[in-house]
């Protein structure tokens, strides 16, 4: 009896040349990162459901894949955050703060399966923790961003920056605290919906008209970023926490700037509150320019006690998270990235005959040797069906070795994309090819 | 209600410095598996279980993570290469053949905790997939893991070497076709338990005596290669398996030496068998020479019809496999190898006062623009707390920015393992830490 080979719905599972540029992507993600001083950190994927679902509620705990095996009560990880807060609660004392640590690696959430939409995805997270963190840290934040994106080489894209504290302030302000998060969840729509829904809903939760006119002044709040903080303070709002916000803004596009973030590149966005309810201070988004329906492509924030399921301790945080197989997938999609490499390999060594065999391993063992990556074709076929596996492969270089070749102990080198070929010494071989 | 921060026992977390020295291995042996042309692949870690399931039995269908989810039934895998025959299977279409891949992931198994036994660990894994391969490749194989493990530096090594062709061959000559099995497992304790041992095992499986001396002797075969392969011809069986095996080892021998594997590193070595049953050709086994009991750190070999279960399509394979997290806490339990690095960082900026800031963060786009991995400490802390961060992680240069350096546009670079400190531009200082 023979299974049907498939994998299930929702998972994301490439070809090598899809593999190849995933991975770059994951590899430019590391080196920026570490660049900042962040320090790996892999925890597992597999965790007591206990420690996993301390916070959480709603949509985690019916999305969580959650088992039991023998006595313990067992879930997959969904993110990458809650796990930290459990490391740095259990490790506290082992660890340096401020703690800077990034972690790329998979998190599962069992939704409904749609278009984009995956169960198992990765995560491409940094965080620094600390007791008490300078505002520095949130404008070094976008620079890392920065850095990314124009390193990942999408195009223009724009970080979008705003502060809870003007927001909560704001809402306090107007005497609608218990409504905030309600009011927030409509404003965050305001892009999909347009202003007059975004009033239409406001009026449902019965805001009166006046306050309503507020907050629509509030976030029709846009121009340069000195403009904006310009427009808030001219609110004149005297609520405490309104103005601390305002005044850490205006600390945070400052240092910005001095982090060598152009200016056309990030943008104070009044309407940006991300959902999630933990981020206490400067929050973020991502768009790509040219691709606003990707959504935020990069988002995060500061939040304050991150360990408090744990532990006494209290820890505060900021950081952010690309989601990147989503991304990946609409990348693709959208034709912003395409697969370069149908392979690796540099140079394909083909021995005309079996007799050409030892000498086409002794020529790929000085080609590796140099630190180019080779391949030697050794299965006994035709000529024809040697060259078409670096046809196929889209080798750019095909090294061939006959009686010819070996008797003067020299290479056949042909280039693929011209079709020139040469027959010439190993080492001018690769200086050709590097 | 808090919750008691912890992991479950056989998974492995490690602390960052630690967490560096496993990322370095990963990559080198990443690195070297790309070098031969191996593509990267990653599976999902959920699968169907029917697929997972499809030959396991035994032991595999006990320790595997399972469960069921809507209407799925789910299993976490516990190997790279039943995932890689359901690829296969399924997308041999897209692929181009002899198909070279390699994948480095996590796999599960629900074994009983113990010391040194992991549930969840990585596996780096590679496989030449092709309908009909080359035995060259069973030479390049070990030529693999003599640049991995050179490149590892864990000290001297040797690859054992065994053909499954010459010990079915072997059994059938002496009728044993059916206690073959039974024999290996016997033959494969040999180092634990001794012969003596080994032939009080094998009578009670009710072999002649005479037979019990033909095995003793196969297996007390010892010496160099080619006396080996002497001695093997001599022993003039006339089964064609065996002939066939032997003729097999003698130019897989031949070509390990084309490929410039030295001569001490590898070794026909009769009693390796390998446990799985699908090994029908050449088989592997690495040891450390310095470390005889931490076992076999590198493991395969080649085997007949891996997609069986999925698809009438009929492929081979040979491959090795390196259970990464096993071995890595062997090493440091051992002592072989321990972390070098509290952090990646290079040179930690530190702003005399939060007035340097500025010129801190300037500093630091610059050594970031010359890919030196720096940090600045941003948090208002006193000079002494600033030093203490670089050495707790040891960072080995600090670069200390105060209102002296700040008008001269200069800074003070601190060499945290001589002590000695200078003060200079930042060009120089650039040419002074790389």
């Amino acid at each position: 009896m023979r299974v049907i080979p498939k994998i299930m719905p929702g998972f994301m599972e490439l070809l090598p040349e899809d593999q190849i540029l995933f991975n770059n992507m994951c590899d430019t993600i590391r080196k920026v990162y570490e660049k900042f001083g962040f320090l790996p950190l892999d925890t597992p994927i597999l965790e007591y459901s206990n420690i996993l679902l301390a916070k959480a509620g709603g949509e985690t705990e019916k999305q969580i894949y959650r088992f039991t095996k023998g006595e313990n009560d067992i879930s997959l990880r969904f993110d990458l955050t809650v796990p930290l807060a459990r490391y740095v609660s259990q490790r506290y004392n082992d660890l340096v703060f401020p703690f800077k640590r990034y972690q790329i690696g998979k998190v599962y959430r069992g939704e409904r399966p749609q278009r984009g939409r995956f169960r198992e995805f990765y995560q491409c997270d940094i965080d620094v923790i600390g007791e008490n963190l300078s505002l520095i840290y949130d404008a070094e934040i976008p620079a890392i961003i920065y850095d990314l994106f124009k390193e990942l080489d999408f195009g223009k894209f724009t970080i979008r920056i705003n502060n809870r504290k003007i927001l909560n302030g704001f809402f306090k302000d107007l005497d609608l605290e218990n409504e905030a998060s309600s009011v927030l969840k409509i404003i965050d729509k305001l892009e999909k919906i347009g202003i007059d829904e975004v009033k239409k809903e406001l009026s449902e939760l019965e805001i009166s008209d006046d306050k309503i006119s507020k907050i629509e002044k509030f976030i029709s709040i846009t121009g340069s970023n000195d403009e904006i903080l310009d427009s808030l303070k001219s609110l004149n709002i005297s609520n405490d926490l309104f103005l601390e916000g305002l005044n850490d803004l205006d600390i945070v596009i400052k240092n910005i700037r001095l982090f060598g973030v152009s200016e056309e590149y990030f943008n104070i966005d009044l309407t940006i509150a991300r959902g999630l309810d933990y981020y206490t201070g400067t929050v973020y988004e991502t768009k790509l320019d040219n691709y606003p329906s990707l959504g935020s492509v990069c988002s995060g924030g500061r939040y304050d006690n991150l360990t408090q399921f744990y532990t006494d301790k209290c820890f505060q945080g900021i950081g952010i998270s690309i989601g990147l197989t989503r991304l990946f997938y609409q990348l693709k999609e959208a034709n912003i990235v395409s697969s370069k490499e149908k392979s690796l390999i540099k140079v394909l060594i083909i021995p005309f005959s079996n007799q050409n065999i030892s000498y086409a391993i002794k020529v790929s063992k000085v080609l590796r040797d140099s630190n180019i990556i080779c391949d030697v074709y050794y299965d006994d076929k035709g000529i024809k069906q040697k060259m078409k596996y670096a046809n196929r492969l889209e080798i750019p270089y095909v090294c061939i070795i006959g009686d010819d070749e070996e008797k003067i102990g020299q290479i056949t080198l042909k280039n693929m994309k011209t079709g020139m070929q040469d027959t010439l010494s190993i080492e001018k071989a690769i200086v050709k090819i590097k």
